[in-house]
Formats: structure tokens, C-alpha cells, sequence
């Protein structure tokens, strides 16, 4: 927490304009089929290596060397939030993804249907992984359950066989120390919920309630016919942007998780839109309205993640062609990384460290010529864990007074 | 501690092998005689070369900054273990330098031959280090206290003056907080030792006793005429690699020091043999029946120790030469560094960071030519402290699950 104290503790206000874009799951490695180059590499990228002349490259590394983050981790570091002390619990982070809504009250359980034997042994976590269509109608089904002992409960459908359950109560405080009813493996019965609290314990007993009704409203079903849940946790309480960097944030993101992050943390959420042009233009139309814009990109990780090598090279030239747009109104500082790696050879997020690049009028320049992953290993900013970022894109806005005389 | 808990939290099981070769003391620095080069550069390496095309380097720094380490905190930092947390006493890297099997309610001490005068003032701490031979005799000498107050006493004899004791004892536990009776100047007299809870004094009272049993054995002696002890010690408790990354290990080590490190970390040891080529061909035969080994090779930190620039790079070709035989049954995921760096210009350890190398399927690559000093500046793994170093191995080996959703 210290070095979160020590920026909060001399954060000044001006009016300069900050810009983070955010190319999610940015880094890579080289893939043998595209002449052993990445697709920052692979790319091209003119705008991006004109800009790269007059800013500072370095390497942000998410959490800890050969740690691989989730979303969740990876972002909350950017934004200058010690991921290893804040953790957002899965069952708040699914329901986010679904654009669900939480009061400080309200508990979200990370849920998904699962077949079970006669005995009730579970024998397929996942039902058999059906349809989206399927999880509809059966989430359409166990909504019939939306109250237990004053606990309200809403149930919202995911992909296939996942969904979120969120519960809340107006007249008793809920308590989110509540463990899994999934075993986390097959072969095991259905886990009793235990609260280890007395507001928990409350929560717990409707849980369990809940699970048995469920039971016989799916009774008939197969494979789909009980209901698991995990991670159950709350809005974690957590200084917002305005309190911890005295700055107005705003979010310019497509997808319901990034977007649901940003509200945790006080963002206001702007209207998204499809393509890259369009983002760039509504910060143009909101930038007198805050201090600190946060655009999310999403393609370069699907593709990441789908092995695209290709698509994701795309979505870097589509963020390169688009770059003009936002630079017509420049802001005093922007930067441009991605939260973790999604390297197309793994099909997955990974433990790389992601280039950086931040562009200021005071950010001074290096050696590097390109923003690619190479480059950013020469580059003046050097290596360094994400959360110190902030710390750099608040001095190189002039936000940050001498420590010490 | 955190970073080591994150990883026990997050380790998977697959069938991958993992091979860690360190050549001790790799790290150098350019020798003004050798065409201002460091072995590593003046070394012909091509098949090190190569590999490093496919490889990612780094630096690792073995403790922090400016910090020379011994063998202990550096292999220990490598293993993944935090030196600065986990410390192994002196006298048990001794017993264990000499092969001395330790069980958990041992102690060692450190010890030494020493003259002092008929007042009983230490002259000389290390009895003109005596020769190798003459130690031996007097260990013999000395041997015959052999037990006191129910407490056993075994005595092995190291190089020149110094040599091992250790206690035991079947009946009490005997406790390791005791001090050294070695003054640590000269024209001090042997210090009492003193213990700081019961059965530290316990064991205390029997060293004092021993101090004066071997002045009476050694009084016509000179110039080694007395004992001195310190750094008393017991076997750290320390989690094993299989409690902390559920890693089958085994360690291939010529030298009993490493041996001992890794006994204490429950690898197997297998049997070990002279040459480079040996060594591999041992991984060979093993390789289906572990995770993880660790090969040491000691040349490169004797010929840096004993200031031999030729020596040190003829050890080097020697590990080129030999690492087709181990690329024969590539591993997934492999690794070469030095625990520390002993500059041949030194003669000595030193603190200057080691190049490290690793090659797997998602290793990356990076803008390096060769395993060098200089080239590993500019590679992607960066620079980081040795202890991160198993985090990323595992990372590679696809034992490590995502941090957060």
C-alpha cells in the first residue's frame, strides 16, 4: 500500500487530459507461421511508429513475473489498485460481465447447471455444456425462485451452462463469507453452503434453500438437473478515482466487464460504440467533461485467444489507422498498452510482460523505433509492474508534487 | 512471502519435465587481458548459440542490488525460496558441504582450529591454517570427545583449520539459539557460549565443556591448540518442492554443498559423475521418473574463484558441447543460469546480476544473438530478482493457473 499512499498523499489538480488505451491482451510472442514476428510486429503501423519517435517505451508486467491474470487483476493494477491486496471476487466480476448491477448489499454468486446421479452425486460440472438456448430457458425456469426468508434473488443467463445469481435484502445485511456449494470436482455431492458469520450463515440457509428447490423444479431435466454455485462476494469496497487521484474518469468500453470494473471504481460509463473510429470519437465528445478516459479494445484478445493471428494484427492496424482521429485533439498525456498478453500461439492470457507507451510533453524519448514487444525491451520507461503505471501517466500530467523537499 | 504463496495457491500438475542447469558462478565481467571480453563471450558456443535463438534471456539478480551471495541464498533464491526469509545456518551448509547427513534435532557448528596464548588470548583465528593433513590428525585427536552429558558429538574435518561438529542427542531436544565461541578478532579470548532458552543452554554447557576438553587434548599442539565455534544451526523446516509446486525433483550435483540444499529440499539425489556429458546422460536415464532437475556444474565457479579467464571458458564450451546429448530428450521447458556471478578478475563472488536462458514452447524470443552478459541486457525476459525465477519456469511448463477471473 505504500507507494498507493504516497501518490494519493501528492496528487494535484490541474487541467490536463489523460488518455489510456487499453488493447486488451496486447502482448505476444513470435509465431512461426508469420515469419517469427508478433502482431504489433506483424502489423503496420505508421501512425503508431510515428508516435513512437516522440514518446517512451517500457514493459508493464500485470501481477508478478510468470503470473498469468485474469481481466479482473490485470486492470484494477492499471489503474493503480495493488492487485494482490484488492481482489474483486468472481461471483461480483461474473455478474459485471453480464452488465448486472450491484448495491453494496447485494451478493453474486458465480452459478452454472450440472447433472447429478440418483444418489445426487455429481457426475458432469457442466451439464454437458448445453446450449445457450437451453441455460435460457432453464434460468427462465429457476427464476421462479425469487424470494427465500426475505431474499430476494435474481438470476441472470451466461453462456451455455453458466449464470449469475445475485441476492439481496432490504431488511437484513447480508454477509458474503459464504463457502461453495460446488465441490470443484466431479464424483462429490452438492456442498451444504456454510456462512461463517451470522449475516452469512442467513444467506447460507437461503442458498441451500434455494439449491433444493431447484432441484425439483429440474428434476424432469437432463443432463441440466441441479445447480452449483462459488464465489460468492460483494462490491468490494474500494477507493474510487475521484477519492484516491482527485481526477474525473470516464470509460469508453464495449463489453459489460470492463465497463462494470470501470463503475466499481467511480468511472463514469460513457456510451460505447462498435468500431475503433467511433470510440476515439466519443472521447472527442466528452473530453472537456473529464479528466482521465479509459477506451477499452477488445479484439486484440478475442483473437488472442481464438490463436487469430491475423485478426489480431487487424485490430492493431484498425487502432494505428483510427490513431489520428484521437490525436486531433490531443491529450496531455496518453498511453497505450494492454492489461496482460494473449499470445495467438497459446490461445490464452499469459504471463508476458505487455509494451507501453506513454507520449507527453515531458515523457522524454529512447532508442526504440517501433511499439512492438522487442522494441519496448530497450525502451526508456523500462520494465516495471502494471501498478506503478498510473504513477507515471499522473506525473507526466504534472498531477504529482515533489516528495520531500 | 506473498509471491511464494500465490504460486503454492495456483500450481498445476501436468506431464511436463522441467531441467534447470546452473553453472555456478556464471555471471562475469570483461577481462582487460582477454580482449576486454567476459568467458562467456570469449567462449566459442555455438550450440548455446542456437539455442538462444529460440530462447528468451534475462538477468537475475540473486539477492538484491550490490549483494554477493554465498551458495546458499543463491540456489536457495532459485528454487523459489525468498533468501532474505529462508536462511540455512552456517554450520548446516557446512555438515552439509562435507556430506554430513543431519537429522532434524541435530545441530552444527562451524569450527575451527585456533591459536591462542598461555593467557588464552586467540592469536591467530585460524591456526596458520594448518595443512590438510595436519587438520585430519588433530580431528582424530579431538574425536575421542565424543559424548557429554548424554549429548552425542561427531567431528568431521573440512580443509586446512576448519572442520564440523555436530550434536545430537536421543534424550532432549536440543535447541540451536546458542552463541558462537568463536570472538570472530583476534587478541579476544574464546568466548562462553551462551544459550538463549533451556535447551540451547542445555547444548551450550556441553560446548563449553567441550572448549575445555579439547585445550587439556591439545595443549602441547601449535600452533592449533584450540576450538572455536560458530554459526550453530539446525535443519531449516522448510516446505519441500513437492508440498510447494507438487514437483517430483532431483538433483545431479557433483559437490556435496548442493547436494546437501537440495537434500534439504527433499529432491531425490541421484547419483552424480565428472564429466558434462555424464551428467546430461543421467538426466537421460532419469528423465521419466521426475518433474524437475537440477544439474549443477561447479567448474565455472572454481576457475572464476581461482581467477582462471581460460579455465572458466573452456568449462563453458565444455556444458556447448555437451548440450546436444541433453537436447536429445528435450524438455519442455529449459532453463540455464549461474546461481551467482564469480568474475575471474574477482576471484570471487560478486554481486553483478547472471544471465539466464530459457526455452520452451512459449518461451518467445527476443532481439539476443548469444548467451552473453551483454546480450542478456536487451532480452525479454528483463531483469529480475532470482526468486521470481521458478515462477516463470513453472508459467512455462503450464503448471501455473490464471490469477483471478
Amino acid at each position: 500500500m505504500i507507494y498507493e499512499e504516497i501518490i494519493k498523499d501528492h496528487i494535484l489538480t490541474n487541467n490536463s487530459k489523460i488518455v489510456l488505451i487499453i488493447m486488451d491482451g496486447l502482448g505476444d510472442i513470435p509465431h512461426p507461421d508469420f515469419e517469427n514476428k508478433t502482431p504489433l510486429e506483424y502489423a503496420a503501423t505508421p501512425n503508431l511508429d510515428d508516435l513512437t519517435k516522440s514518446s517512451m517505451l517500457g514493459r508493464i508486467s500485470p501481477i508478478l513475473p510468470g503470473i498469468t491474470p485474469g481481466s479482473g487483476p490485470a486492470h484494477l493494477a492499471i489503474f493503480g489498485y495493488d492487485p494482490l491486496q484488492q481482489q474483486i471476487g468472481r461471483g461480483v466480476l461474473e455478474a459485471l460481465g453480464l452488465d448486472m448491477k450491484l448495491k453494496s448489499n447485494d451478493i453474486a454468486a458465480r452459478s452454472n447447471f450440472a447433472t447429478i446421479d440418483s444418489k445426487g452425486i455429481i457426475k458432469d460440472r457442466r451439464a454437458g455444456r448445453i446450449s445457450d438456448d437451453k441455460g435460457d430457458a432453464l434460468c427462465e425456469l429457476i427464476s421462479s425462485i425469487n424470494e427465500i426468508n426475505g431474499i430476494k434473488i435474481k438470476i441472470k443467463p451466461g453462456k451455455e451452462h453458466r449464470f449469475v445469481t445475485v441476492f439481496s435484502s432490504e431488511a437484513n445485511e447480508l454477509g458474503s463469507l459464504v463457502s461453495d456449494t460446488d465441490p470443484l470436482h466431479d464424483d462429490l455431492p452438492i456442498q451444504k453452503a456454510v456462512g461463517n458469520n451470522k449475516n452469512s450463515q442467513y444467506l447460507a440457509d437461503a442458498i441451500n434453500t434455494f439449491t433444493e428447490k431447484s432441484l425439483e423444479l429440474l428434476k424432469n431435466e437432463h443432463p441440466a438437473n441441479a445447480v452449483l454455485m462459488r464465489g460468492l462476494s460483494s462490491r468490494p469496497r474500494i477507493l474510487s478515482m475521484r477519492d484516491k487521484y482527485k481526477l474525473e474518469a470516464a470509460a469508453i468500453a464495449a463489453y459489460p466487464m470492463y465497463r462494470g470494473i470501470a463503475s466499481l471504481l467511480g468511472f463514469s460509463i460513457l456510451p460505447s460504440a462498435e468500431s475503433i473510429e467511433e470510440l476515439f470519437e466519443i472521447y472527442h465528445k466528452h473530453s472537456n467533461k473529464y479528466d482521465y478516459f479509459y477506451i477499452h479494445i477488445k479484439g486484440t484478445d478475442k483473437t488472442g485467444e481464438d490463436g487469430d493471428f491475423l485478426g489480431k494484427a487487424k485490430c492493431i492496424e484498425k487502432v494505428d489507422k483510427a490513431l489520428p482521429i484521437l490525436l486531433k485533439n490531443r491529450p496531455d498525456v496518453l498511453c497505450i498498452t494492454g492489461d496482460h498478453s494473449s499470445p495467438a500461439l497459446m490461445h490464452s492470457h499469459s504471463w508476458h510482460p505487455v509494451p507501453v507507451l506513454i507520449h507527453s510533453k515531458f515523457c522524454g524519448s529512447d532508442a526504440s523505433k517501433r511499439f512492438t514487444e522487442i522494441e519496448s525491451t530497450i525502451g526508456g520507461l523500462g520494465d516495471f509492474e502494471s501498478k506503478y503505471l498510473m504513477g507515471l501517466l499522473l506525473a507526466n500530467a504534472g498531477r504529482l508534487q515533489k516528495f520531500g523537499a
